[in-house]
């Protein structure tokens, strides 16, 4: 298969475990007899330094011309501290998202095997688990209206949703739903927003469609609390956009590290991969990064164009490098290995 | 001291926790010479059967002229179920928070020495957590503009936030921590919303006034996953209204059980206590659940009206119970004892 694929690294720690991401899709490329065609291109804090632009119109162009982005991570402490910054590195990934149509935010939940005494839960209570969070990614009051007052005393956010764009993100999860174990959790907030009751009206509607799924709504609050003591429970969470970013966020205190979280962007026509976790600053240039987020986001990207067979070999090496603790000191924190090291060993068992 | 205590026992297991709450305050008059005087009123689901008022005048009034509200929970799954319900349950609450003016919403966490086992998170992890969410709890979100279109298939939900409204919650929560260990987490989403960018500005020249705080802000996200991995880190959290809650049923899989979270609502003016479990409806009426999280609400009113001593053996006769197995059955599955049990033992120790 022939793949062109727009590399955006971004900010912090993104270049450094993208790098390696592109080692396992090489790796993959050789073994497989695949071609990968890499383009990189700016984004974040990295493009605004030098464009003034946190998505340049050419990295939009490229994006728009190639089969699949993989994107590394985005943020700078700099834009943090400062309120009040006109231009921000997370603008870039927002219209990014926006201008492709991801709409389908994909996260897997699996702990590995050999991880779970990683996790501050108890193994028997995450042993096992095994679900995935849909996060509609390009609605909600990420895209809303947002206003601060002249005098800078009063602000507000429009959380919106209509009924388009929780239809198409409802129907790739309960298709989902359908080739696993049949069972879909609503998470939302019924009882005080308005939003949260037009999904559950639809979401309602739409799983008539699919009888052989079951649908179960739960309030976020509730849900923020069971994802923790008794994550076995589900197996598709869908829900709206910041729902979402919060709860995939905590999954990965089941994960064990943040750094182990892959997520696939989807929408009708393009298709991002991600790492979980963010620029990292502060360990930016340092070789300790987890680069395992980044190879198994490449290892969706995989999946997504229908190469099963690659994808479940990037996956295994991640698990022979796990069980041969060829990690990075979040996993183990006497550990000799760098970021590089880690892609390396991946790669080369591939 | 005399007191005037509105007793809204509301839907579900209300009724039942709330009374072993009563049965213990009126141990501590009689063993501390106290007058404490019940008066009981309508409130959701109940009042709207009775009244079809989620709120009635009268309950309103009630609470108006007392002391402090004595409040056990709302919520009816026949609502839950009809999104598109106009009176609901929620509202009588969602409107007795603001008539009271109880911006401040205030939960403890920090878990029983005899029950870490009970947690779903490992023992080193929680052992020795102490920290306590300021949630603002009459604005955001929950008050803002709701929209639904005509035709069913656009809805929106606006939160908004003033200067006022951050600035009162700040101050109480920076006191706060001046009795504590010092330090205070903002969590916010400041990277994607106006309002996250408001709470930070005003928060942070408000830190001004507290130089012996030390203030840190962090992303939503981050902090659903750090208060499972890293709890030790907070001592006071503060955050607006809909992240509260999510974070506050969160931090319950630190205590092992929602069953023992305890919250204190207040305002300038008036207070208000409550346990922070719902209405459980399947567990109404069967004697099955927890009446600690009411008994330690209760604890926290007596410490509002500065009786330290007495709120200090209420929490040491819930100890009792927990160290000798007087519990329920969410924190002992083969346990004998029933609400009333757990109720009249922790009234006895008293
Ligand atoms: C960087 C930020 C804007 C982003 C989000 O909130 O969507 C991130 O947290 C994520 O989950 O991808
Ligand atoms: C019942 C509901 C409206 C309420 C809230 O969201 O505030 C509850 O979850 C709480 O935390 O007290």
């Amino acid at each position: 298969m022939n793949l062109k694929i727009a590399v955006l690294s971004g900010d912090g720690i993104g270049p450094e475990v993208i790098l390696q991401a592109k080692k396992a899709l090489y790796a993959i490329s050789v073994a497989y007899n695949h071609e990968f065609i890499f383009e990189d291109a700016l984004i974040g804090a990295t493009a605004i330094e030098k464009t003034r632009n946190p998505l340049p119109e050419q990295t939009l162009n490229l994006c728009l011309n190639t089969d699949a982005v993989l994107f590394g991570a985005i943020g700078n402490p700099k834009y943090d501290n400062n309120p009040e910054a006109k231009i921000r590195p997370e603008q870039g990934l927002l219209k990014l998202r926006k201008e492709l149509g991801l709409y389908a935010n994909i996260r897997p939940i699996k702990p590995f095997k050999n991880l779970l005494d990683a996790s501050p839960i108890k193994k028997e209570v995450i042993e096992n688990v095994d679900f995935v969070i849909f996060r509609e990614l390009t609605g909600g009051s990420y895209y809303g209206e947002k206003i601060i007052s002249e005098d800078g005393t009063f602000a507000s956010d429009i959380c919106e949703y209509s009924e388009n764009e929780i239809n198409r993100i409802t129907h790739q999860a309960f298709k989902a739903a359908q080739g696993r174990r049949k069972k879909l959790t609503l998470v939302d907030k019924a009882n005080v927003l308005e939003t949260s009751r037009l999904w559950r009206k639809i979401v309602k509607k739409i799983a008539l469609q699919y009888p052989d799924v079951k649908l179960e709504c739960q309030y976020i609050d509730n849900v923020a609390m069971q994802i923790i003591t008794d994550p076995k429970q589900y197996d598709v969470i869908l829900t709206e956009n910041l729902f979402g970013d919060i709860l995939s966020d905590e999954a990965c205190a089941i994960m064990g590290s943040i750094g182990l979280m892959a997520s696939a962007s989807v929408g009708n026509s393009k298709a991002l991969f991600e790492p979980i976790h963010g620029s990292y600053p502060q360990a930016k240039g340092k070789n300790i990064a987890n680069p395992i987020a980044s190879i198994l986001s490449a290892a969706m990207l995989l999946e997504h164009f229908g190469l099963e067979k690659e994808a479940k070999k990037v996956y295994e090496a991640v698990e022979k490098a796990i069980e041969y603790k060829v990690v990075t000191i979040d996993l183990n924190p006497g550990s000799r290995f760098g970021t590089n090291d880690v892609g390396d060993f991946i790669s080369n068992v591939i």
